[in-house]
């Protein structure tokens, strides 16, 4: 009867829940397969869009496709919200804006006509390549680097801070030295310390470069120094990932002789050749 | 009689293959080298022929040195098929397809004539190039190094997939910013996301670049937040090879279980609370 | 009275100096926020005169902008000078120039004209850029990590001479070699110098290129071999980033000696032998 | 007499000998110094010679001063070779040609006059800058880094091949890809492998570059899977600083209790308080 429909329809809010927010069914797996393959697949539309060559040929194909993944996110987002213990939380929490967006922009264009400001549109065409981060959910091991990092945000802050200075320092030098030079690339300051984190992070474009030997050698001594202060996040992130290393000693203390960094697979003390079981 | 020449058969086979599929010998690291250098140089042969200067002049010696090399390797794929102990598991292992495909083009392009369709015979040709992988059994400390990192190979994952998601985001902002600019590079969104990952492992180019100043910000951005990212990949690489350095433990066996890998302090064995010394 | 009066001279004096030289009260605090924003909206100021887009539009603006902060920082430095315990001792200091000269560009283009040689002019216009250092003295964390690199100084001298070196050897072998190439780019041992480095640093901005297959194959190797070389400082900031992680020693003074700095597993000072429980 | 001033031509030979090969006395010290600079300055001069503006104007001044600087070097080699203990142990080894070089190339072109073949001459003169080499010997610390890079020499050398295995295949794909196009780059197997290796490590000059979606998809695939390759040198430099850092602990045992892995400043043990010396 009624409890009897209340009972199945909550179980199957309960069943249709564990399968879209959690992973441990065969069904729950199925379905972040499922919805893995078709971020990725729409994503791709998207990007092939944008290609001239084939945008001309395939649009018809490319429409439809789109069409159907608009379709399947919002079917899902309106699953999220119904079987969502609590759906208001979910709808205003970052998946649930980036979910949203994921269907919305087809809609808008559906009411609001194509022909309607081409920068709106376009932005909103694109908001659609943010489905991508609705894959961040479903990758292992990334929330356990991402707490590493988060870790040594203060050196990290002061890591871009440092960088800032440099380039600054050094732009502004670089700007005073070749700005007078026919035919510059060093238009303005804030072009100038483009050039400076350009080629201190070694990326070195080459669409600012300097023309006189002086310029040149300004440009060396700022590289080199430079290449101490950015080998400052790599050395952060590498001491971050070797304490993530598994550490080779635990921290037990035997309980006869009280020595402790015993190895993990250890049953005697190596120090006295006890036990290392507490009932001795 | 029949039983001795069986006999001085099965002999000559086997020393053949221990010249061929192992190193321990005289013959066999002679072989080794001899090989070594015919693959190093049979590869010289296929680079230079494509070199426009070099081709016109010397294409006489350099076809008559490409028929010796083939000779030469299909000797060897046919010496090792014959005195293999399984033949059928070597002809399928991925070194025997290499070897296979070390000597088919050179045939395939005799039976077939060089005035057929010119992508399949150039494909065929520069197959020959893969002849180097050849060189792979032959190095020392590769194993060691390639099981490094085939053991962070989660971390690898997640590291590939931040550096896509991160490309993905900022390629699009790019080509959202910098599309509309007269004579843009920004031509397409994979093209965008080319120029991001260009971008973030710092190769920089400069095939793509950006040219309006809220361009050049982000581009800024994009690489000064790369950064961290980037130095993951060196992160765990460079755990893995401390990993292999530190010898933490010794390489004592305990005289009672024979469990080795204890700590250089130990005294007594941790598994079996033996004592380490010898005269117990 | 005069003694009052003195009395609450000296007092607002060791108010004022509160309130700038440190920042424990709250009022300190918001000394300085509105000082380090005031530092970077200046900055910007600076940057923005010298793009050409912007600088006809709001060069009134920007003019004004200009002479509010000069009149801060003046307001600031006459402070400090005012209320300082040693003032002669803070001119001279490295932050006493840096804050002088934030002030006075602004005052010599006002005495001596704007049409003054123009180099000058500009060069007293950009020294405002140098207002920037002073946000180094309110970033937590800083001179830790300066510390760090201190220590270092040694190896990091080292390293910049092998990359001198280096250089020096493979640019002079690519002026060699390229030097007599039709509408070649290595000019000069200089610029072949600076191409060197900025091809070991990995910089590569593509201004100065290799013509012949020989030079290729020079910069190949260089590049190889700089590799090694340029890896050095990321190994020595990494040690040292590595060094401020591990606490391997704690924090606890021995109660009869006071040293601290002991071993997490210490039971005994290691200075006077003590016991290191507190009730001994 | 003839054995007082033999005694007294030993005791100079003796005398200078100390100044020259060593660097205790403070005439020792100050040779060296003059020396390292005189080495820098005439490394300048032949820069200086192949910039062409400075050329004209100061041709007459600077080939005064390699005359001198030639002067100086020919009287200190022959110097070396007179108070040298066994001088043709010397002229032979590496800073003995080095020293040799230094000097030669001023008279052979005087001798030969400056007319003769233009190669030869050029190449002489710019062996002139192999000077930089003497100061290899000045450098403290140098020996130990070199050392420490010499023990790591073997992974190094699978790094090497790792890299040109790598570029070698790519190349070749790249080549096959971009090799038809029209106003290709990619013009032959080791222009191609080039741009493989310039990619890899990341330089990316950009004067060869793919032109189709294909060619740069693959071109991203070469660079993210080529980080992960040239992190190892990285690893393996990082590793090696790690080791020359300082223990922090001593390898010394406690005379009562044994326990090892103290503190250098430990004067008792923290294991049982003994005092640390021997004689208790």
């Amino acid at each position: 009867m009624d409890s009897e429909s209340d009972e199945s329809k909550v179980s199957l809010k309960r069943r249709v829940r564990e399968i879209i927010f959690e992973a441990e069914t065969p069904t729950g797996k199925l379905f972040d397969v499922i919805l893995l393959w078709c971020i990725g697949l729409s994503v791709a539309v998207v990007m092939l869009e944008t290609v001239r060559g084939l945008d001309a040929q395939y649009s018809g194909v490319l429409l439809t496709l789109e069409w159907c993944f608009t379709g399947i996110f919002t079917l899902e987002y309106l699953l999220r919200l119904w079987c969502s213990k609590q759906p208001l939380k979910y709808a205003l929490s970052f998946y649930g804006v980036v979910d949203l967006l994921s269907c919305l922009p087809a809609y808008v264009v559906l009411f609001f006509g194509a022909s309607s400001a081409f920068g709106v549109v376009r932005a909103l065409r694109l908001l659609r390549m943010f489905r991508i981060l609705k894959m961040v959910n479903h990758v292992q091991g990334a929330e356990v680097i991402l707490h590493g990092l988060a870790r040594s945000r203060a050196k990290i802050t002061v890591f871009f801070f440092a960088i800032l200075l440099l380039s600054t320092i050094a732009g502004t030098l670089m700007y005073y030295l070749e700005g007078g030079q026919p035919g510059t690339d060093f238009t303005s300051i804030p072009k100038s310390i483009y050039y400076a984190i350009v080629s201190i992070t070694t990326v070195g474009y080459g669409d600012v470069v300097a023309q006189t030997d002086l310029g040149r050698f300004i440009t060396t001594l700022m590289i080199l120094t430079g290449y101490a202060v950015i080998a400052v996040p790599t050395g952060i992130v590498t001491s971050e990932m070797m304490r993530l290393q598994e550490p080779d000693r635990t921290t037990d203390a035997c309980p006869s002789c009280g020595v402790h960094g015993h190895l993990p697979d250890a049953k005697f003390c190596r120090r006295c050749g006890s036990s290392m079981d507490d009932e001795h």
